[in-house]
């Protein structure tokens, strides 16, 4: 057969990624657990109208489709005769698919929330780290598989929560000893600043052409927001808002003199105070120029950014008014974040701020030097293994050279050595492979040398 | 719309789920760490023929395939015109379907294995826990989303592989207060029974019968095995063989007597001798009943048993010949297991074996009781969290009452109350819900008090 491969889009993850990816996971799942959020898994597949419609016509065509079971298989003398296509003649749509791959975490949790909100205590804060497909080309730092790590507070309009999640999204980086500017905006600004500039039917208009600043300059900006209808005198407003510089006081006073009038401006500099007020850690910038795209967002929006590396944002998010209501539950609000795993990855690889400690596979191999003095080592072994120590016995006996290089491809840093002569006066060798160190031990003491270095 | 709903056969897993399973999971991860094995992550997606043809006619139909993009979403006019069916019109089965989603952990293992053997230290230890998909009829018990979880050794004959996978067997149930039978048997013996029956194309035929002999008892077997075209005196020794019985000794004596003048059931007796011999932990049990279904396995097979509680195996695997042949990458022997994961939770929640500690959520919440209470209480709170003390104050400032619910429904141990009172005192009081003794103290002392309790 054909050489095996992947498909594209798609990427296996070996001992060494998985362990760097699971530390990054584990950091935030515990943060996750402090805050008081509890996991939720939903299956990889849904209903295809639990998806379809919710994401743009964009959206909807990245989405995956799972084929009916059975389709694709026709009785072989059908097919033989008539050809493929035979088999889906005088079919409708429905009979193709009606299952599709999960494309976010966010419409799967809406739907969890609406089937099962008589239960839920609200607010209701739950996390969610699972995979998400989409069909996008594939491409550099794009992938058709890739997770998603979000946590929302469902059913309550406080303020509190905003702060909540900045305070979780300083100490997740803290821990992962990543430097972050926190920056903040709120979408009621950016509704203002629409007002200011003729009306709220400028609200999308204005968002798109802000949302590509970072990637195009304020001159490009200034073309699409004339090329859009808006005049000199509404983009002069705009370039003065998204020119808006000091620290966040000076920021704030600046906004309220540009945009106070407007009662919808007022509230969101009232809660961007609130939440600065409020003192939480971290570093949290205010940032006028953040927009978060074409999306549900409508009060306090978030994102993350990286201190010291180009790369795009590693985490977002924001509140949103209703979450629930296309699944027939109206009134549920809610504000909601999301961290970017593989940036995070990426971030932490570029900086090396992976602790060495995150690559401890097996910390011990026993060499396999003869029947007995394997069966000595086995019995040792198990002693460590049932304290966490993580330890192998070599599979067969062979050479020292043999032994030794799998250790070295396994990066295992302790070899202990049972040989005849240890198995008769009950020792044993340690070598380390890190330093070349050698000692020589009574086995009764292997595990209280071994425990006591940590190992 | 429609009142949302999930696809049959899959299930949500809201947050006491997640948190049980969890534990299972992260119970098996430490011991497979613990034994050296690594882990390895594959993606859900497949190219179809990676998995196509592996599993059987049977499995082949049960491999859930995903449409190619933009197959099922058709220019809008022509749908109109011609109908959905004409979109397939003329395509051949490839440009409908050419992913499919992983069946199980086995073949996408075998790929990996096949793409990276240059890189990899053999013998080498993996260990995958993932879900997998299969268009199986959904029923109690059976699910079209599913967990794998599975830990193989491949590049080594060597025996003392399988003694470890029974002694990581028992460590695992040890972990999880599981009273198990980890059961063995060897396919060199069921070859001899099929070559003392007249040749070993008499192998299917006699471990399809003997692989029934659970749910049909023995008198089915020997109408199937007679059905089969064997007689009566093949009959007699294949009884002979299932009715062996008494200690692990008396078993390998009793079977050696029956088949031991067949060279390959020489082999098989030597190497479950020299399993046995080894003293592994746990409650090893020969059984000569055990066949393990129509697979690849070609040497010692494995199957555990709950004791107590009637349900199926909750784990099994063994040794086969050839992992990655059908990759064109032929001599890659191994030896695997795999864990039953729900199963493994039924058991466990029928024998309420999960430890109180598995739905440790949140441990104390902070009641809010206006805007300059709460602001000490984040304060404080933010202390417990940094030290992995999960903990929440209430979103919003709310009647006592209100906010106990909230402790109460979240199943939260402690409560912590700063009015007006304590603010001014600088204390605060802490309630335990589940014995409803009450305590004042400083904050100051707050801290160290929970972490006393090791809250």
């Amino acid at each position: 057969m054909s050489k095996p491969s992947l498909p594209s889009g798609t990427r296996d993850f070996g001992p060494e990624i998985v362990r760097k990816r699971y530390y990054i996971f584990q950091t935030i799942r515990q943060v996750f657990e402090n805050y008081g959020f509890q996991p939720l898994e939903t299956p990889a597949m849904e209903n295809l109208e639990t998806l379809m419609g919710k994401y743009g016509d964009e959206g909807d065509k990245l989405i995956f489709k799972i084929l009916n079971n059975g389709l694709s298989d026709p009785d072989k003398s059908e097919k033989a005769r008539h050809g493929f296509e035979l088999v889906l003649a005088g079919k409708n749509e429905k009979s193709i698919t009606e299952r599709a791959l999960r494309y976010d975490l966010t419409i799967p949790f809406a739907r969890y929330v609406a089937m099962n909100a008589g239960q839920l205590a609200l607010p209701f804060k739950r996390y969610q780290m699972q995979p998400v497909w989409r069909a996008d080309k594939p491409q550099k730092g794009r992938y058709r598989e890739f997770y998603q790590c979000d946590a929302d507070i469902v059913g309550s309009r406080s303020l509190l929560n905003e702060v909540e999640l900045t305070a979780l999204y300083a100490e997740v980086f803290e821990r992962l000893d990543l430097p972050v500017e926190i920056r903040i905006n709120s979408r009621k600004l950016l509704a203002a600043l629409a007002e200011a500039c003729g009306g709220s039917d400028q609200l999308t208009d204005i968002t798109v052409a802000i949302d590509k600043l970072d990637k195009i300059g304020i001159e490009k900006v200034k073309l699409e927001i004339l090329g859009r209808g808006l005049n000199e005198g509404q983009w002069e407003t705009i370039r003065t808002f998204l020119s808006i510089d000091g620290d966040n006081n000076s920021r704030l006073a600046a906004v309220e003199s540009l945009l106070g009038h407007l009662a919808i401006a007022q509230e969101g500099i009232t809660e961007l105070r609130t939440i600065l007020g409020n003192d939480p850690p971290g570093n949290l910038v205010l940032d006028f120029t953040l927009a978060r795209g074409l999306n549900y967002y409508t009060g306090i929006i978030f994102e993350v950014k990286a201190v010291g590396v180009a790369i795009g944002s590693i985490g977002g998010g924001g509140r949103y008014d209703d979450l629930t209501g296309l699944f027939g539950l109206p009134g549920i609000p809610g504000v909601g974040i999301s961290f970017g795993v593989d940036r995070i990855y990426d971030v932490l690889e570029a900086l090396q701020r992976f602790p060495e400690a995150v690559q401890a596979g097996t910390r011990a191999l026993f060499f396999n030097l003869g029947q007995a003095e394997a069966r000595t080592a086995f019995r040792l072994m198990q002693m460590l293994r049932s304290a966490n120590i993580p330890s192998e016995l070599y599979h067969e006996t062979a050479k020292f050279d043999k032994q030794f290089k799998y250790a070295e491809k396994k990066n295992i840093p302790l070899i202990i050595i049972i040989g005849s002569q240890e198995l008769e006066n009950n020792t044993c060798v340690i070598k380390d492979l890190r330093t070349g160190k050698q000692t020589t031990l009574p086995q009764t003491e292997l595990f209280a040398y071994l425990s006591r270095r940590g190992a």
